[in-house]
């Protein structure tokens, strides 16, 4: 949960940096470009921006960056963007949505990638303003998940040069989706592995594991089923922004939003089932414990207190002045011990 | 629960204070402004509020203090309001609701606040009466959560002072929600503390506050589920007192109220969670205590058999003869263990 | 379950009373009002009741019993009410429901009382027949949770001598749901003396008695579910007999059925939280007693085994002949009690 | 499950008796009536009834046996029916369903019995082909679950003479959800006996007894729950062969489904809660046997020990030689034992 | 969970074959008919399909394996197929869905199969590009799930030679879910036999078998419920490629996937029961092994302590002296013994 409390009692639409601060310096990209042509600026005043606004051909400003008010604030302001979206692109605390102000769809995705290190999935911010002939998209650090679509471009591969701001904003979406599916796959494998260590040797680190994976499962879902929200509405055609081609193309992305939570749930379900495992495991092995000292025990309370019963020193104890007294002591404890062993032989305890 | 009863068999709209009384006395403030104009007064008789019902500029009256039925009434009578709304004002265990009455909205909100002493989350009940150009707000006790507000509208801060009442409405709304959040960072701090002693060093008293703080979250959960409705209801322009750039607003506040249910289910889940942890910790412990028993008692009950049937007292007991019996007893005995003891290393008890 | 198979097979509409005969005679209470006027009668013969079919003043006509078919006949076909409604009235198994048949509206509701003796939560069922002047109710049993009304009616205090037979039907639900709250806070109150006898000193019974009060919350919760669409659907004016200023009367009638409904979800929530508390807390006892078991057995048995190894017999043990022989057995027990308890120490058994 | 892969590759519409064979012959009985007129025959071969198809007057044809495919396949034909109709006809795994197809409309039924000897509720498939002037109905075998609709028609009872087949329909609709409460009342009874046994003896039969009823409700429900669907459906007259006063009567039917599934839901709440009993009852009784055990043994052991020593037969040993010593002994071997007891009382296990 | 990942970044429509590559060579099978004409191919080249394009007659390419880009491709452009449809047909890790392009209705179904080597549920991707008069059919493998429809179409037997592509798309739908049904006996019976080893004696295999026929059933589920909501469409008659009276017959498909789905739930809530009588089994036994062991214990310890005393060696113990003294010692032994038996009893424990 971020800081939401700093903001307590402010104005709305007074632009707060919310989250961690992931970059030291805010970087803008601008890459304007259509069928014919192509054009990428490395961007240092924000007011650089500007006259591509009203360019006709696609214009995608991407900022990494998220804490120096005056740069969004001043972008906003010429392009007319509602103070409250400003607020939101700032505060890195929003689940995905989409809000359509007819003049820009504003959208918040979040990229997520495995942190190695701590062994937790984390997750990034970004927002998308999206119009008629741009696109500015805010992340809160440099990041390589929307390199191969800028390379699309670069390159005119596919129609990505042939069609406009939507199909981009498209395309930004599939390569988030396709992300969260290479994140899903290194799940797949921990939990394979898990599952090997628990049906060879289950510990408590298993038990830990299983628990750890169970809440990073319960956090990619949250993050996961707002977005079935959102790129189903886009989808659906809601918005005069997106052309008809591209519906095709996010009906595409929203299955693939389906899938992913599918697949969350089902790895749920394993995870479900490997603790369920776990404990009886667990629970099998407690009851075989009980078994065997119960066994030991009932054998040989006994017999120690037979021989404690001629370990007496009573003045006149007729056994113990028998011949065959000791081995008739032993035939007795032998006997004992041969009707228990039968006993639990019948009782399916041996 | 509040005690309802008290008014079970009166006519409806009689007005009886249900709840604590949380304050001496009755405090009413007004404020009056517009664009231009900013009036504050502090009022002592209800009858001074009366002209500024048909005033054109905003006017806010604050009341502190629900257990006077003749100034509810009075001010009730005066502004038109139903009976049934004045009854709901001072019965204080109303579910957040919102009804239009088409001259007004009638809204009834839960602050929350974290009681430190009582560790619990305490909520007051706050009644809005939202006219064209009014707002009547009525609270249980004097409380320090829509200053800021107060303080936006006495410097002119933001769009307040240019804008209706609906907007005043949304204000108070955005200040109670930004509260919520404030205790669910305390909650987040509190589980996060609880955690770290769950894996160091789980007692009973862990346990009890993991129930404690459950508790709590159904307690929180039950206030603002029903909050989302009401927020969502009036985002939606389903009123004509609300305009429409007063509706972005609302949806933002209609945001916060999801993400504060979307945090708390996932604190819920987290609970859960530690749950989980603790009992199969106990568990475990359990099974240890249970093994190192069993190994105990299993390895020393056969000994002390042995040494038991050299304990008798039989006349002829060939072995006690023996020069060397003694030595025997001692290496069948070692034998035993490390024979019991290899068994336990296969089974992986030790 | 009422024995509802006694009229298996019979043609529909025939009416044979289901139900516990709850009352001797059949009682039969005529009112009839207007803001002018007001009329009380005890009625012997059904017959009597048939002039105030027509009359424009409001009448009431209250019958307490239902096992006499012929009373319940003659005024059904007077009324014209559908021979299925008069079975429905006879028959006590009813869930709560609304019908519209144009003429008339049909009302089953639940009136609930809480048994002291059988510490359980009983139900009366209550039919209303509500026509344009008239409104006939069918209790199985004298009441008093409708005299306030009458009260009211007679004293000409509150809305309800200017209001229609709507207005009446409403107060009557209004009483019916209000003596819900009523019960809840006898629950409350039983849950909180549970819960502190929980925490001191958990037993058996209570246990017992939090699956008891669970099954109540489980029957209160299956009379009030279908109330609230009953109450929801006459609030929402489908009806043309519910004028529309009864309408925000009924509404408020909805909000209590909803608190009550929230009520019973978070009592059944406290339960369940009691349940949890209550297996850990005796789990937890149960690892106590195994762990005072296991200390007391692993300390003693050992030293049990080294007093038996020098009370055997052989004839020639060294150490038997030593001088400071016993008081070295002395010093290895010792010895061994240390480690153990340092060894339980550590695991923080002790 | 029944055996539907002896269909599988079959083309649509081939007629295969799916199902257990429960009668020898097929019976066809047929009905033909209206106010003024009766006449009942028992029919030889499946062409007698076709004239019946164009009298004004209601045909009831009713069959008993599904396995023989030319009679289903010549009434089919006749009566054009669809053949994926006959098809489910002859397949006696269907859930309950209703198709419209205009000049009739197709339903599928489930009576219910309850097998004393396999103490197992069955099921057995009934099919209704209603049209304007005739219905036929399809039984696996006799029964006599439709006798008393049968005896209302011969005797002109009720308002069935004089309404269509509609009416007809709905009767037998009726017998067979009148048909249900007879079986729920014999559960009520046996969970009755169950509970009072689970109170005062519980044994493993116990325990067998409410896994046995718990899945017998899990089969009740999931032939009732499809049933709402189709009885609303047919109720709020989707159908132009349904007529209006027909539907007030469906709805009868429907608001007693409602109340089989809601008693089904009640009774597994009761037996779940009997389920919790049960356990917290064993787990009760475990812990008994546990403390008795640790109670007994941690008295005894230490005693145990105590003698143990002063078994030992070292030389030198001066407690032995002491004149009072045996007596000292006993002394310290009472201390300990009221010092445990003690402990025990203050720990609350004795 | 397929590679998906080995996709991310590149451009949507890129077809790469994502899945088990089940067969070498692809093989391409192609039938046209009509009612008065059949006609067989086993085609070489891709292109040998085209000219059946634009025939009247109904023609039905089958495409054995997937792994074949340019097929694919080549296909695909002669008919006009969408890019991404392409992509999904060579991605075999799709839901059960369809789109509908107009043109042509795309199709992804499942077919299972349950390995008996692996003991697992295996699915294979079926997807079908629906055109007024072709139909195409991917399959990742050779199978004989469709064999009996294409002998159907041979021989010309049922309604299939006189209908349209959408009554062969209709077959083939049918004819997989027909093989769900096939599976689900399989389970069925393993359930069945599992159950009798569960009441006979339950091992640690038992529950493992359990445990793995949950999961199967899990993955089962997640195949058939997309599929219901996918006929489900189809059968509403959303597509205008979808004649009338073959909506009948996929209606009836639909009712055949809502059996399904509701026999799967069945069998998960019969696997959970006998989960439930598993644990309680296991319980059960523990609670015997414990009582045995407190038996034996508590019979057995306070007889060695009295033997223990008597072993004592003091010089001054007057009871060892005495003449019956051993006889008395085993008087009190059994009084011990008689009275510890008659308290079990007492308690029920034996």
């Amino acid at each position: 949960m971020k800081r939401i409390s700093k903001k307590a009692g402010l104005p709305p639409g007074t632009l707060v940096h919310i989250g961690e601060k992931k970059t030291e310096e805010v970087r803008i990209n601008l890459i304007d470009y259509d069928e014919g042509h192509f054009q990428e600026t490395e961007i240092e005043t924000v007011e650089e921006c500007f006259p591509f606004k009203d360019k006709p051909s696609v214009t995608w400003i991407n900022i990494d960056g998220l804490h120096q008010v005056d740069v969004i604030e001043r972008l906003g302001t010429h392009f007319d963007i509602h103070p409250l979206v400003l607020e939101d692109i700032m505060h890195t605390g929003q689940r995905p949505k989409t809000e359509d102000f007819e003049e820009y769809i504003f959208l918040v995705l979040k990229i997520l990638y495995y942190d190695e290190k701590a062994h937790q999935v984390k997750a990034e911010q970004v927002s998308l303003v999206l119009g008629s002939n741009f696109l500015i998209s805010f992340q809160e650090q440099e990041g390589d998940v929307f390199s191969a679509v800028r390379d699309r471009i670069r390159n005119g591969k596919g129609r990505i040069r042939k069609a406009g701001s939507d199909y981009l904003a498209y395309a930004l979406m599939d390569a988030i989706v396709d992300q969260y599916f290479i994140i899903l796959e290194t799940f797949g494998e921990k939990i394979e592995s898990t599952e090997e260590e628990l049906l060879s040797n289950p510990r408590q680190q298993t038990l830990d594991s299983i628990h750890a994976m169970k809440r990073e499962m319960i956090f990619f879902r949250k993050q996961v089923w707002p977005l079935r929200e959102v790129v189903g509405g886009l989808a659906r055609g809601e918005s005069s922004l997106i052309s008809e081609p591209t519906e095709i193309y996010l009906r595409d992305v929203y299955d693939h939003t389906i899938q992913v939570a599918d697949t969350i749930e089902s790895l749920r379900d394993v995870l479900s089932g490997m603790l369920d495992i776990y404990l009886s495991t667990i629970s099998n092995k407690m009851n075989e414990v009980m078994k065997v000292l119960t066994i030991i025990a009932t054998i040989f309370i006994p017999l120690t207190f037979i021989a404690g019963v001629y370990g007496m020193n009573f003045k006149y104890m007729p056994e113990l002045e028998w011949h065959w007294g000791y081995y008739m002591v032993w035939s007795v404890m032998i006997v004992v011990v041969l009707s228990l062993v039968s006993y639990f032989k019948r009782k399916r305890w041996l």
